[in-house]
């Protein structure tokens, strides 16, 4: 399989990430556990988000122009880290890319429906991402017996970016949210928006102990292993003593991200740049 | 002062409005009371929005392509109906064009200076708008005796947005952003955001009856008014029976814009258009 792509990709060629902002950093720091001697080069389209509220036409066109930036690092694989361009791009980039992409609605999905024991599932995410119906398209897939309810949550984005991790406002919000799921006694809840383990404890504490929390973000890093390995294109290679395996772009307010991206990988974003997306 | 325009700019032509998404509706009200026989072409940015939280050369660049967009209307004058835009590109755009423009801040600085009795005035808005300072500057240059107080309440337009105008959860947010104005014991407190009236009612409940809310929309309605007068572009003509007089342009999610617009503006808004931005 690896023949495949040697022409033009490198096992030491970094990835790609790219999420609407900084929720995408719950799975880059997925992947640095996960797989330690990975380069990574994140996008964090700062300048544009949320995507979550917007529609599928300008989220693939936004997507497609960090796609084309990516691919100037001649990255090997790129991984969108945004469960809305997940669900509205991530199709069509792949028909025009010869890179392997991921993205983090399939792998969540998988799991969940391999998780639940009494087959209600509950997913909870963007507008955009709950209006693609894309969770439930994929599990059904998989599993026709499940039975998915679909929640969308607006609030929790500006939330988590207020830094209310831990207060009675999300309690509240949260409780205001996830109360039908619990009266439908799902067994399993999705984290269908990459902000939304930051927020997790809260989450966890009102579904209840009962109740499985699935976050793609984990899912994710575990099938991009599974995907390098298979095109032969996992960096077996340690990273040089003080070698920076990582960069960060934004299209917006570097400063700003680099501090909200050091509270989710601590002491992890050296720097970041800020570059003029719609050029791309 | 009529002849400076009178070769290019029409009492009949439209009034261009502006801003981020959908807060600069309170400013068309606004116009559409004071200055009934007026044509308005309004642009929301919901594909770029918010604005509040981005920098100030990003508003800039969003700024410039809607000027440009407006500007293929042959409009006679540009509303700035966004604070973040009024703070960060009003001056610049301004620079470029031979057209008067007119932002929202003026207005309301001008009001607050003359309101306030104990010169305490306090201001919130989106964390852009504070962080540049405009508010505090403009009501400096008119008294310098009066001492501002500023907030930022970055949760007020995801909050208005979800449509809880009235509920215990906005009251308790409005709690924390407002007691430490309320201890500092202001007079006159800038809605310093197109967004805050909407719960000017829950503000107003918090601050006391003691402290004066300043609406810039309605107060920017008014100097709208004497600028035209004093261009000799005010429209004198009465609508035609039937004329809709009203175009709503979009960057992203017309539907989503037209039902939220109608919960601001009763049944004002017949039909919107999404346009792509980034081609002016």
């Amino acid at each position: 399989m690896s023949q495949e792509y040697s022409g033009r990709l490198q096992k030491e060629a970094p990835i790609g990430v790219f999420d609407s902002g900084m929720g995408g950093l719950t799975v880059v720091r997925e992947i640095m556990r996960q797989l330690p001697n990975e380069k990574i080069i994140y996008f964090g389209d700062t300048a544009r988000l949320p995507y979550g509220s917007k529609s599928k036409a300008t989220v693939t066109r936004f997507s497609r122009q960090i796609v084309n930036f990516l691919n100037s690092f001649h990255v090997k694989t790129i991984v969108v880290a945004c469960n809305t361009a997940s669900a509205y791009a991530l199709e069509d980039l792949e028909g025009e890319s010869d890179i392997p992409m991921i993205g983090v609605v399939k792998p969540g999905a998988k799991t969940a429906a391999e998780t639940t024991k009494n087959a209600r599932v509950g997913v909870i995410a963007t507008e955009a991402t709950i209006g693609s119906h894309i969770y439930t398209d994929y599990i059904r897939e998989l599993n026709r017996d499940v039975t998915i309810y679909e929640k969308a949550c607006p609030l929790f984005v500006p939330l988590v970016e207020e830094g209310l991790w831990q207060d009675p406002v999300t309690d509240e919000i949260a409780r205001r949210y996830l109360n039908e799921l619990i009266d439908i006694d799902i067994d399993t809840l999705i984290l269908g928006c990459t902000h939304y383990p930051l927020i997790r404890s809260t989450l966890g504490r009102i579904m209840g102990e009962r109740v499985t929390l699935v976050n793609p973000a984990y899912e994710t890093a575990i099938e991009l292993r599974e995907l390098l390995l298979l095109k032969g294109l996992l960096n077996d290679e340690a990273p040089r003593l003080g070698e920076n395996r990582y960069q960060f772009y934004v299209s917006d307010g570097a400063d700003k991200f680099k501090t909200f991206a050091n509270s989710i990988i601590k002491y992890g974003v050296l720097s970041t740049k800020t570059i003029d997306i719609e050029r791309y």
